[in-house]
């Protein structure tokens, strides 16, 4: 793996695994003319919308690791999902980020008002908890590692997580934050989800300590590729390729990577997390080649 | 029970359950201290602030009708209450009915704007199926019936629940809707919620087949009478003993009982509904009577 890196591969392996997402989120999606359609609509806009899906791909990517199937996790992957693209919703409110676009379309609000958008992401994030626990029993999933695994991601997801994160980014704006202070914040906002969601597969499946202990390095480290890379686009991103607008960050005044250190050591900083990634991985054969790969292209993302 | 109906040792009851509740959403709420602090400070605000505690009580009765201790559903009772709550701070938004005042307080949006109130609720929803989890285990209650009920729940408060409803009634807002429509938007509002949180205590508790048809039979016509008296109550209520401004559904002009069928007969409607939730509870004996208070209780209820 260290030796040859075929990015061409993995983008193709990238691509298969994001229709494979895709192909299970209309599976478990409410209808899009379900009762009433104008909610279900809104739900599928903001689901279907170009995403990455990244955060499915560490739940099914956790359970196989652990040595169980993709098949069987398909809903908690989903779940992940339903839950970061609430948050998208949300965060893109006039109240809070006030944004027109996401991914290159306008956002919920935008489409289907601030009334309806409120609903969209309460809607996706109440569906996630029910499609969680409708895991138990597939594939001899065990309800007990499901209850585990909804508190692992409400707690991710919650007050002291994902939104305790949204809050302190709102109260960082237009004033200076110390180092440590953007750790905890992005930890929080970004960290914390993925760190669930690669966990979450591979509790399902009962993968013993070391193993989670290991995947949780990675997904610490890998949180903070991902939010680096993502503040290094906002100043040298191609809006044809990102699909947003870039200078964001500098216009609402928020503390960055690059902001506090500089474009050139928020790279190399960004490069040294992935080879942190990497390592955290050794206690793992090929299995985790791919969480590898993934740390590599996170890192030289263009998008 | 159908002979003498004792208001005043109903009321005292009433008041020792939701002093028990208050105590244990004290318990199982994140400490007002927990980072970052506006937020919880918030979730607080949001959470005791005079609030009835009908679901939470729903549950516990459900669990005490099943033969189960009312101490082993605490944290799923709890958690009914949070959904609850998370969906009144959403509704107050300015986005939403836009309300100042909710049960004579300022609404949290009011206090601790916008942004961190969407987030508010946000959190208490996704609290909420974490409490819901962590009841697996507690007093033997079975990990599998924990799933359950939370796809019930995810259900009752989804974009075909309750979620569901709000939507049906922002649409509503300023045309004309039939009786029908009206039932279907209120029973998502209302109805699905207190269904669920009844069910959920029984089935954490195995509770046999005819019992939950009973209990579910209950659950709907005491959302009707709730519904009922509560667009009663914005018609003739007393702002000092409501603690919110009536006369908002004339002024939203929204379809309400009154306004399709007028006072008289919404009464009357409110009255019939009542009798049919105590005849549901003809399977239970003794073990029933306080669900049969509640519905003598909440069709004459001033608040």
């Amino acid at each position: 793996m260290a030796a040859a890196f075929d990015v061409q591969a993995f983008v193709k392996d990238l691509r298969t695994r994001k229709d494979y997402v895709d192909a299970c989120l209309r599976k478990y999606m409410p209808a899009e003319i379900a009762y009433p359609p104008v909610i279900h609509q809104a739900m599928h806009y903001a689901l279907f919308n170009g995403g990455k899906r990244l955060r499915p791909m560490l739940v099914l990517e956790g359970a196989q690791i652990a040595g169980g199937s993709t098949a069987s996790v398909e809903r908690t992957a989903c779940a992940l999902e339903f839950i970061h693209t609430y948050s998208l919703v949300h965060d893109d409110l006039p109240a809070m980020d006030d944004d027109d676009y996401r991914r290159g379309q306008l956002t919920c609000h935008k489409v289907f008002g601030e009334a309806n958008a409120i609903l969209t992401g309460d809607a996706l994030l109440t569906a996630a908890f029910g499609l969680i626990a409708d895991n138990a029993g597939v594939d001899d999933i065990e309800a007990r590692n499901v209850a585990l695994v909804i508190k692992l991601v409400a707690k991710a997801a919650g007050s002291q997580g994902m939104i305790g994160g949204q809050v302190l980014d709102l109260e960082a704006e237009h004033k200076s934050i110390d180092f440590e202070q953007l750790k905890v914040l992005q930890r929080l906002k970004t960290a914390e989800l993925f760190r669930a969601a690669l966990l979450a597969g591979a509790m399902l499946h009962n993968l013993p300590g070391p193993g989670v202990a290991a995947l949780e390095q990675y997904a610490e480290k890998f949180g903070l590729v991902f939010q680096i890379t993502d503040d290094i686009l906002d100043v040298e991103g191609d809006f044809t390729v990102l699909g947003k607008p870039v200078g964001s960050d500098v216009r609402n005044d928020k503390n960055t990577y690059p902001s506090l250190f500089g474009l050139d050591t928020a790279k190399k900083m960004a490069q040294e997390n992935a080879g942190a990634c990497i390592e955290a991985l050794n206690v793992f054969g090929p299995e985790a080649d791919f969480l590898r790969g993934l740390a590599f292209y996170v890192v030289s993302r263009k998008s």
